[in-house]
């Protein structure tokens, strides 16, 4: 049994025994070392974002103290779902070990496949409208960070 | 101008102009009244996650006491990445509005084509290897979910 996703597992289920959130846990590893590890908490926080990985990430920053978290590997009980992914993708993390699948995760209830179908452009109806507006003054905005001399990109 | 796109974009200049982050604000609504504000932090908290829609979000959350949000909408300053989408479809909310559009903030530096071209599949090289782990450990975790008969779906 690998070492960290026994951790991961292990994070899971005490989340859940808990009652923190969904059975789900995530473990940050820099060159063989465990940075931070956590479970989902969106029943215990009330916060919708409050997944595993969301969770590893941002104790992992806040530990080495940089949002680039390159040199780092995630290891995850479950398949990533989008916004998780996504979020491994912002911070540059390049390897992600899992351990059940999103079908696995879907057939006890947790289902992504309908976000990814409206990513892909499948849905007829995404149950979800995005709508323009005022881009003229977004714009301006945007074009001041073009023009900002001391910003720092990222 | 729509007044709570105004405070949206109000939140993105103040966070610039403090390098907070990149300048993105959002502002979470309910029946008409500002529930929640936010902008990007990522540069100041060194979190690759708080984006402005994510902390927004967050905030409603606390302050609501729940993480369904689908009595609220958003508004923000540019179309969201996948990320904040991710987010803002974990959250129950329907509606969202935004300034500038994906295309408009790659041309100032935040590109979120390339995640989306990953997760259509669309990438020969994503940039990101998805290994898979120890499954039978993590499936025997979601069989245990399945069996809790206290559980809270969600």
């Amino acid at each position: 049994m690998n070492a960290f996703m026994q951790i991961a597992i292990d994070e899971a289920r005490h989340g859940m025994e808990q009652d923190h959130g969904g059975p789900f846990g995530a473990v940050i590893v820099k060159v063989g070392k465990v940075v931070s590890s956590a479970h989902n908490e969106v029943l215990i926080s009330n916060d919708p974002t409050a997944h595993a990985e969301i969770l590893a990430i941002r104790q992992a920053s806040a530990i080495l103290g940089r949002f680039d978290l390159s040199d780092c590997e995630i290891y995850t009980s479950s398949q990533p779902c989008p916004m998780c992914l996504a979020a491994i993708y912002w911070a540059r993390i390049t390897t992600v070990y899992y351990g059940s699948d999103k079908d696995d995760v879907a057939a006890v209830g947790f289902d992504d496949s309908l976000f990814y179908s409206y990513i892909k452009g499948e849905l007829q109806d995404p149950g979800m409208e995005l709508i323009n507006l005022e881009r003229k003054d977004s714009l301006e905005l945007l074009m001041e960070w073009m023009e900002k001399s001391d910003k720092q990109m990222y």
